[in-house]
């Protein structure tokens, strides 16, 4: 950590680490991340509900992003569930957008994580959360497609001002552009094409 | 854990990780669980699905807790939602109890974490998941009822041996049942104490 906010300053650092606990421990949890790795924010698991993500938003300045609508396999198995008691039957991942946009998110501190591979889904997101940052992986190595990404869950200007920003994670694809010497120029040139994709995407 | 294991060699010791992430990601961290740290349990969520869960049954003689219906404020917030699209319409909880019962149970390697402070849902979850073993928390410190909860969660026959196995965790009570030089003498009277109680319960 020390490494990349001396050579990389600017750049947000975004601990992956789905945390989900009761209080007592989402207490200690958000002291590890914020305090000893100085991350920028986390990311939690939904499951245990609000008292599980409180903690972490007493931190000023810092934030955390819910898994919403995971592009893994078997991501839909509870996800995907209608909800039957909540108003408008939403389902499970819609339900836990609307409380990160809305009930949950205290002082504007929550995100959501939402894969790259179903576009469909991350617009059906923005829908609910028009404004929630979206951390969207799944770009490059898990199949999904940069420019239907964008499409589906930025909301910008042209003058690039973003109302609904989003922040595409392709590790992958990044860390394993080449197992040989030049590893560390081919994953540089790897994260640049995906850059160069999502800011042409942008203009799109 | 070497200490822990040479001391206490007889003991089973749950890695209480509350992971959940997608298969890759679960790969390295049962890994971590049963390898590194060699645990013989750990407790997963559910959230992300099937294929955060699979790749810790790969390892034989090692078991997986489920999140189910966590004790903490909140836990009721997602857990407590009707399903509409699945049989019978579950609490979301009441369908991972199904989950780890029987579709996702391909080995008898899965059980369910349930807290003790809502007896009418250890019942519950032990009428969806006869045989599956329940870890649970929250007896002492959050307030669980020792009696009720054996009453509501443990299957078992007079000589001892049991078809509907239960864990009951007291943490808090334990660790922190003397702030003085009598800590470990105090948190042994503790735990033998819970150990009575629930031996009780048993007989009752």
């Amino acid at each position: 950590m020390e490494h990349m906010r001396r050579v990389a300053p600017q750049v947000p650092i975004i601990l992956d680490a789905k945390r989900g606990d009761i209080g007592s421990t989402a207490e200690q949890y958000a002291k590890e991340a914020f305090e000893r790795y100085s991350a920028d924010a986390v990311t939690l698991s939904p499951f245990m509900g609000f008292g599980s993500v409180q903690p972490y938003l007493q931190y000023e300045g810092k934030g955390a992003f819910l898994l919403c609508r995971t592009s893994d396999q078997g991501g839909d198995d509870l996800q995907n569930q209608r909800l039957a008691s909540v108003e408008g039957q939403p389902l499970l991942y819609e339900h836990v957008a609307r409380l990160a946009q809305g009930p949950w998110n205290l002082n504007g501190q929550l995100g959501l994580v939402v894969g790259a591979t179903y576009p469909a889904e991350i617009e059906r997101v923005r829908q609910v959360a028009p404004t929630a940052p979206l951390l969207i992986p799944g770009v490059g190595a898990q199949g999904g497609d940069a420019a239907a990404t964008v499409k589906a869950g930025w909301r910008g200007a042209a003058d690039g001002s973003s109302t609904g920003p989003i922040i595409v994670n392709s590790s992958l694809a990044t860390l394993y552009a080449s197992g040989g010497g030049d590893f560390a120029e081919a994953a540089r040139r790897a994260a640049q094409s995906t850059r160069d994709t999502l800011e042409a995407a942008k203009q799109g």
